[in-house]
């Protein structure tokens, strides 16, 4: 390890503190951001194969739990995760007053974006609608795109496959995310509106913050290392 | 095919049917189902890397999607499928009234369960709470469970890792789906109360089952007569 640990770990009765980590493509790419802060997570915590949901770390003081990216936030908001890294999409999409994300980690790039089908997008002026039908699995953050437009959106909650939405008219568009665009392209969708950039952060519960300040702080400073070398 | 197509497709202007099936394990146990049905999607429909949606048959008159088991209710109860498969438990949760529920395919087995920490199932008597937090992807089950008992319960929405939630202090007990209950002993949880147990039905869009009473009523009569087989 880089930095020396005998400074962040306790022997506290509070436990190790736990990392929640995001399961799928984030998982690999945090790779070599975890090397550099000095965390190495039990082998099978990177193979997407293992069933196993919690993991030791070389550091007695830190234990990781790999789960989906929306729970992440959840375990973090409710203090079952101390620290965590989710994408700003899911933050977004919650806005959990008990998280503090303090770190971009700049991994995890991609966007939320409106997407409809090409030739509605080409014949259609959008900001003359009034009312709207929207798949996504981020109900919250397109209630509120169309809030802040005046725009009174009937939200259809997916949780995958929004592309298919408009050819089978479940909804007029969908708000979800996109990275290189070719699932929107195969599924006949253009994109219309990008309604934030997203990049992957270090999250933190905010009592964790205030009940145990070494560690936790220890740990941020950990990453904004990583993220310096 | 075993069953004549030519009574079942039209040439009407509506399209073909859709039929949505779930991704994963429930897509394996179905294929000998649709195959006695006379149902043969495109090969890569069965194929769970193939990132297409949407898959002809060798029916004109019908086309199938691939969505999460948790989407085909929401498909077939907007009507953008006609019909579908999905477990019952998917059915609990969202209660749709405009899905009607034919056939029992009698695969997919498992059941809905309480799960609790082994200490806690031996030592508590649970039907003298008056409060319980619960972790759950069955937001509705729970709660309903509980408040048939008396029991007000605060439900933490998780999507997966449920298992994770009472060692981490999330939750005091999680309802989740059980097949083996492995995933349950690896996490130190034993099983004390079954709510449901759970099979994969056939279903069905009520309004479509009016608008296109001869295709809806053909397709249901083949999966009757695949299960009679």
């Amino acid at each position: 390890m880089d930095l020396p640990a005998s400074n962040l770990t306790t022997s506290s009765d509070l436990g190790p503190v736990i990392l929640a980590l995001p399961k799928g493509r984030i998982l690999k790419e945090l790779g070599p951001v975890l090397a550099r802060a000095g965390i190495t997570p039990a082998a099978d915590c990177m193979n997407e194969d293992s069933r196993r949901l919690r993991f030791e770390t070389t550091d007695p003081g830190l234990d990781v739990v790999r789960v989906r990216s929306f729970d992440v936030a959840t375990f973090v908001a409710h203090g079952a995760a101390q620290i965590g890294v989710c994408g700003a999409d899911v933050l977004m999409e919650f806005d959990y007053p008990e998280i503090y994300a303090p770190l971009d980690l700049g991994i995890g790039g991609c966007r939320i974006s409106v997407a409809a089908p090409k030739g509605l997008a080409e014949e259609e002026d959008s900001s003359r609608w009034s009312r709207i039908t929207v798949a996504s699995k981020y109900p919250g953050i397109a209630r509120k795109h169309y809030a802040q437009r005046g725009i009174q959106a009937e939200i259809v909650h997916l949780n995958g496959a929004m592309e298919l939405a408009p050819a089978l008219g479940l909804s007029k568009v969908i708000v979800d995310l996109v990275d290189t665009g070719s699932t929107l392209r195969a599924n006949g969708l253009v994109e219309t509106e990008v309604i934030a950039h997203v990049t992957s952060r270090l999250i933190v519960n905010r009592t964790a913050l205030k009940t145990r300040p070494e560690e936790i702080a220890g740990w941020i400073n950990r990453f904004r290392a990583a993220l310096a070398a």
